[in-house]
């Protein structure tokens, strides 16, 4: 692993944030993480980059906390220059709100690369979810933008909960639902349905669901390979009835939902192939 | 500021935290905050640390992080030892996960103690609120313990962006409302009510309310008054019509509710009086 800090590479085992930091004593702060693969060159390229940056920057916004997007791509950089390990790994930036007794200080940043979880790569060939109350109706953020709908913070504390709920049920994942029934997404994947050969993910107004860079990426090819691809809200009870579903992340890609709440779904190869190419294109 | 790490009080200059800690990268940790008073006799007193000490006990428990109470009692007794300020400060503390890259390593564990800040004190007098929505109906936590109902986490993103909300609209703090009409909390203090001599708190069952220590420190020594407390939920279209409304945290004790919505709120310093001698009891 490498983290950076101030734009040297430093050891993963020195401390480098103090014990004031917002990020750590309120979870203010963002994040973004997407793949990392090195080639035969050895040279590590990262999924989307630009688009990640895009979407921390808008996260930063809502959060009004200062991103200079020059100074994240090139520490971006620098990381990626000092990741040679082969095959795949996961670079993750977070900013937080820098410290709290120096206000004057700017924001922090850190960059951490690291190999691919074994788990997280296992999960590309399908994994079993438990839907999961999340306890707000689907249109809770409408208008409410201190809720920070679809803003990704590192204050994932129910997401992480969610996971050890997942593993206390002995499933893979969990699918979080409106208290008005409709599926949403997972703590850290996005849904996406297919009906014939239609592709839907959930509707981003209102929800505050997570605008999925890995789902954005595929719908993007796949509209341009003339696919319909649409937002929608999907009731729980008709998620049985589709043709296909996936949890997809910048980890998972497109991982389809073999099993949910203990019943088999339905899984085609040849749709799984058509989701992995729209995702490297 | 006194920071410690592992028992040591360090400069609070000094980073002490790796860039994979898990409270920093997924707020994945809880925390407590409590008054310190350094009297004539210079020694530092914290207002109810056993009961906060408790709390986070089972905060810890929620979580599933180990929590080992003395070493916690001790590290707490050391930073207070150490901080001479006369006058109030702040001891704040957090436990986190750990580590992400070191599993078998221990949580992390950090205590700070900081000068009380001028803004919260001058709220003792009293502070202006705006009720805000925050998307759930008063029953979401209900059976639901991934929601980390009651769980006083770090993962405050929301609170501080609800604070800045606050800011925006010109008034000290605001009230959550649920979806069903009910007043909840405010981001970092409890909600105390009277009418006539009775005093009312949120119920804490399915609405995902933290349990104030001020609060149950005032109920506990009011109820042996013989004061009529209880646990209610409040319709928030009832609020204005109260006798008198508080805002209760360690920081502010009990801050009455000058005004609400635009609205003044009635303001008996009699029960000011009252809370504060309860508090300190």
């Amino acid at each position: 692993m490498a983290v950076m800090g101030e734009g040297v590479v430093a050891d993963p085992h020195a401390p480098v944030l103090c014990g004031d930091d917002l990020g750590l004593t309120r979870g203010d702060g963002c994040f973004e993480a997407t793949r990392v693969v090195v080639g035969d060159d050895g040279v590590a390229r990262a999924d989307h980059l630009d688009a990640h940056l895009a979407r921390m920057a808008r996260s930063a916004a809502e959060l009004e906390i200062p991103f200079d997007e020059p100074a994240w791509r090139e520490l971006l950089e620098a990381a990626l220059g000092a990741w040679r390990r082969p095959g795949e790994g996961v670079i993750r930036w977070e900013l937080t709100r820098g410290r709290e007794i120096a206000p004057n200080d700017p924001p922090t940043g850190i960059v951490t690369v690291f190999p691919m979880d074994a788990a997280t790569m296992r999960q590309r060939t399908g994994v079993t979810a438990a839907t999961l109350p999340i306890g707000r109706p689907s249109d809770a953020f409408a208008d409410a933008p201190w809720l920070l709908g679809g803003v990704k913070t590192v204050s994932y504390a129910m997401n992480m909960a969610a996971g050890r709920e997942a593993r206390r049920r002995g499933v893979d994942d969990v699918l979080f639902t409106s208290t008005d029934g409709f599926a949403l997404e997972a703590p850290r994947s996005a849904l996406i349905w297919r009906v014939g050969d239609r592709l839907r993910t959930t509707r981003h107004d209102g929800t505050g669901v997570l605008r999925s860079i890995t789902q954005a990426a595929i719908f993007d090819a796949a509209e341009a390979d003339g696919v319909d691809v649409g937002y929608e809200l999907i009731p729980v009870v008709e998620l049985p009835g589709v043709d296909q579903a996936w949890l997809v992340s910048s980890g998972r890609l497109g991982a389809p939902i073999l099993e949910l709440d203990g019943r088999p779904m339905p899984n085609d190869d040849a749709w799984n192939e058509r989701l992995a190419a729209w995702f490297e294109r």
